[in-house]
């Protein structure tokens, strides 16, 4: 039977770190500070929202909520966007996505400060998750995985990965984050052939594809490390991952379960990288 | 005994249908004209060079070749590529990379219009090929890999591919546009066990690693289809890819030479992208 590996414990040493950065920031005058842009008032973003506010107060980062009507014009948006970019008390920015029907992120992404954009909207950062240049922000669901298994020491190098799912908000950036820890990497999705096959030639199985409970045991090959990224509603209104955890430990040596895996990271991470942001911008690293 | 497939076929077709586009662009008065900025007097540069020169010349496409002193400093060849970059004559620029030292690679990629980038210099384009976005600039090597097989026929979607090599010049690049084709797509490199048995997987194997004949048979499954990238030198002098050809064929249906495979399309596909740049730039797609 695998052990259940949480996100508290990554999460919790994540911001003990962070706590002395903020510290040591603070005595110098610099009071780090987040920018959350949301448009309307989705469920989903108000929740993370409130999480993430949580998180920041905790450790003593500032925030600054611009909640925008949702009928914003483009134009409309992209004035207050520049004015936040110019705004040099922000060191972060984080722009709730997708974004309604009349923004085009496809003209916005350009406009985001690179150097504020905490969770890889510019284009500048997605090149540099594909690059493996470390300088830049790649999306904290990625980086959570790889948090997760940097904490648990999983070895990476050397080993074969599967990663189900090429969205650019999981698949796509963690399988080049793989990349760079040296492991072999294999991309798979809804097209793929013999799908339980293939994942079960993975020594780490990374599951993003929103499906619930959709990856069994099959999947899995004795011993495998599970890392479940889905965040589904079961037929009982329950939270659950893309994995049916119960089924894949049977086989999995390591599996994060859903709620409390992963996702409990991610806020944690999103507030290391305000504050690497932070550093870059007024010089203190 | 598998079957050689040769660049040229696929490099004859591409021009066709660039010489169409062309003759129309300058019934409209708009000459195409692709600007090289090369530095120094590399010989593998220079080779390169009177290939594209020749192929662009058979097009009617104009090429203006800026020969740059080895050791202009970082300013002056900032000031120059601005220069190339708003000459609204020139529609794509391609600069020899690596550039020599005092030349910082990490400025220079930001300067480049990325409209005109035709070889994936820009990190816009870059991120582009990273999300499958085909409305920026791949590089060409990769690009003339997708060229082979589409041209061959080569079925993709839910179909193993193995890449081997993870350069930004090829490896990474080739996969992102494998997995645009909906393949499986497995990443390989220096530090991957079992890498002939990881390749053997394959449906189609993708090698571009730089190390002369180095995939043999073992690395091959029976029918696959195998895609050289290398250009290499052996122990005679003689140029060779990093598959052993000969070998490799004896399970490979399909197999492209060195010389001969990927390398003779290459300038054809920087063509087709300089034409493209044009169309963009003009307006007229």
């Amino acid at each position: 039977m695998g052990t259940l590996i949480k996100g508290k414990p990554v999460a919790d040493k994540i911001k003990e770190d962070i706590k002395a950065e903020v510290k040591e920031l603070r005595a110098k005058g610099t009071i780090p500070k987040l920018s959350i842009i949301r448009v309307g008032a989705d469920p989903g973003d108000i929740s993370y929202e409130r999480g993430a506010l949580k998180v920041m107060s905790e450790l003593d980062i500032d925030v600054q909520v611009n909640a925008l009507p949702e009928n914003i014009t483009q134009e409309e948006f992209v004035d207050f966007l520049k004015k936040v970019n110019s705004d040099s008390s922000v060191h972060g920015i984080l722009i709730f996505r997708p974004l309604p029907k009349q923004l085009d992120e496809n003209v916005i992404k350009y406009v985001i400060d690179a150097n504020k954009d905490v969770d890889c909207f510019s284009p500048l950062n997605v090149a540099k998750v594909f690059e493996g240049d470390e300088s830049g922000f790649p999306p904290c669901t990625p980086a959570a995985v790889m948090e997760m298994l940097k904490y648990y020491n999983v070895e990476l190098k050397g080993k074969r990965a599967v990663v189900i799912g090429r969205s650019m908000i999981v698949g796509k950036p963690v399988s080049m984050m793989l990349l760079k820890e040296h492991a072999t990497v294999t991309i798979c999705h809804s097209r793929t052939q013999n799908l339980p096959q293939v994942a079960s030639e993975a020594d780490v199985l990374v599951v993003g594809i929103g499906r619930a409970k959709m990856v069994n045991s099959e999947y899995v090959k004795d011993g495998a490390v599970v890392i479940d990224v889905g965040i589904n509603v079961d037929e009982d209104g329950k939270l659950c991952g893309d994995a049916d955890t119960e089924d894949c430990a049977r086989k999995a040596s390591l599996i994060t379960p859903v709620p409390g895996g992963v996702g409990s990271v991610t806020t944690s991470v999103l507030a290391k990288q305000v504050i690497k942001a932070c550093k870059l911008q007024t010089g203190s690293c």
